[in-house]
């Protein structure tokens, strides 16, 4: 399928690059591409920015049959566009439509569309180092009729917005609450997957979490309430006596290229890296023993996030000092290196804009 | 705040009357209002039903911040438009809203809004006995912003469609699944709200379920799956040695209206109620020894919905020789009695339009 390409005739003007505030401010063009039952996708195409119609019956505002990905296009001191491990983000995006009833999309044309779309907007992506191009593919259920059942109709769709550097005064670390009300995910729902539902449950553990003080919350398992899963939407990694702690992927975690990238960076730093599941009463022994050295949240937005103190009930753990560990800052070095076409792209994770 | 009201010049056709499919055709208008963090709820107005235009970027299509209620109204054989417990459907509305970070509504408000519509909307409701018109309210968070946190603009809105008798061949029972693969919801998270990630995260199990020749699954708890939850998108009854069970209200399952209503008349006509868990084992036990009498599934759409067989792996338990029971049949009779206008209101459930 060939994208057509329809350009603005009226381009927008670009934020103030020093003030760019993630998510809210998006490029002068998008894509969208159709689906059918009769038909597949079809007419995969860029147009300008704007407005969808839909309406008020559409799925997608009832029954959340919504799936997204998230990944960053960054611009190399040669000037040269780099997109990072689009194809995961792509075969992700499959995973999580398999489990909400979603057709699948061929990743060939969806890597196609987003290198297109940002080609036709690159004048959009910030030069400035840490900042970068945030790429926002997603899908939507669009038959309008209110009968539980799978959509018979879609839009994926692709839209970009320009962002700033997350840490702007430095990398600084964040408190973080253990949930021990709220739950995330369970083994045999779509904790795994990228969609609506999962990020419209955790606003109420965060916003509670925000009026004690915290950042965010660390997800526990929703079966027995103490095995440590995720950080807010960010996997979480615990360097305990020199060994790295994920929690593994059962179902309930989302699968994170970031934790992905950080375990083969680990491994390639020769350290030993367990996924394996511990419990909140283990982290904070660990702690207590002095064994706790380091802990950090990986993502798209902010890449690594230190962790610096640990709130559980009436508990605090402060880590590191409060202070990005070493291990941290070599990970985060790392990946921002690639990112950035610094580094050496040893895993074929970049993907050039020719 | 007084709605305003702007009606269309351009009416539709009214559907065949005997071919009314369920919620895929709506009425000539709808009720909008918005919601800034500075300005409360504004702005309550009914106009001519049509799309809405929203930006890719809105937080609805992205992290599903959604809540939705369903109810319908009546036509009686005096031509009386009745609605049935609507102060319980908009009170359930705000503790979704509650649970996802929603703006509470005016319940005053919000039944005037609808009682305000169903009139101007009056000659859609369908006259032939078990028709109606479905009511339904919804709140999406609008935000054009994709970080992630609660929105701080919404819209609530309310949509009506005309829906035939959901029996119009007479009460059909059902086979049910008994799921042991999918979880829907589980303490602490979201399943006695009605938002749209429950219903994304149930498409998969129902599709599967029909895979196997089964219409809805019987949901287990997400804990120890193996408590008896919900049915589909309904409540379950059982009535076991004259006595009936249904699952307690303890976080996981929706808060059912017909539920209420049904354990109500349950108590009146002499019939003990257990809202207590019990195991799908005790089930199938009960079944073995002949005393599962009696299963059913409650809900707005349905009113009750027989069931006729349960499969659980390689059992199958056929339930009343796939007939409805007597007390499923008197439970359907008055309520949809009630609804109608034929038997008395003693609850003071209806409210009727002037």
């Amino acid at each position: 399928m060939e994208i057509t390409i329809t350009k603005t005739t009226n381009p927008k003007k670009k934020p103030d690059k020093n003030n760019l505030v993630f998510g809210t401010v998006f490029t002068d063009h998008m894509f969208i591409m159709d689906y059918e039952e009769k038909r597949g996708w079809y007419n995969p195409r860029i147009v300008p920015y704007g407005p969808l119609q839909l309406e008020p019956a559409c799925m997608v505002f009832h029954y959340a049959q919504e799936t997204f990905e998230g990944l960053k296009a960054y611009k190399t001191k040669e000037g040269k566009i780099q997109l990072f491990r689009i194809q995961d983000n792509m075969k992700r995006l499959n995973q999580s439509n398999e489990r909400l009833c979603i057709p699948k999309i061929d990743v060939d044309l969806a890597v196609e569309a987003i290198k297109t779309l940002v080609k036709v907007d690159q004048d959009w992506i910030p030069k400035m180092e840490g900042t970068s191009l945030y790429i926002r593919p997603f899908v939507i259920g669009t038959d309008n009729k209110i009968g539980v059942r799978p959509s018979s109709t879609y839009k994926f769709m692709v839209i970009l917005s320009p962002v700033g550097s997350y840490y702007k005064e430095g990398i600084r670390p964040t408190k973080i609450y253990v949930e021990d009300k709220y739950v995330r995910a369970v083994p045999g729902g779509v904790g795994y997957a990228k969609t609506g539902g999962n990020y419209a449950a955790s606003l109420k553990a965060q916003k509670e979490a925000k009026e004690k003080g915290y950042s965010e919350v660390l997800w526990l398992d929703g079966q027995q309430r103490k095995y440590v899963e995720e950080v807010g939407t960010s996997n979480a990694f615990f360097i305990v006596d020199g060994v790295a702690y994920t929690s593994p992927l059962q179902g309930s975690i989302l699968a994170g290229i970031t934790r992905n990238t950080t375990i083969t960076l680990l491994k390639e730093m020769g350290i030993q890296v367990r996924e394996e599941r511990f419990t909140v009463d283990q982290l904070f022994q660990w702690h207590e023993e002095g064994k706790l050295e380091e802990a950090f949240a990986t993502g798209t937005a902010a890449v690594i996030s230190p962790i610096g103190q640990l709130g559980w009930k009436d508990k605090v753990a402060i880590i590191n000092n409060f202070e990005i560990g070493k291990i941290s800052q070599k990970i985060y070095d790392s990946i921002t290196g690639i990112q950035n076409g610094t580094l050496e792209d040893k895993y074929h994770w970049i993907t050039q804009l020719s």
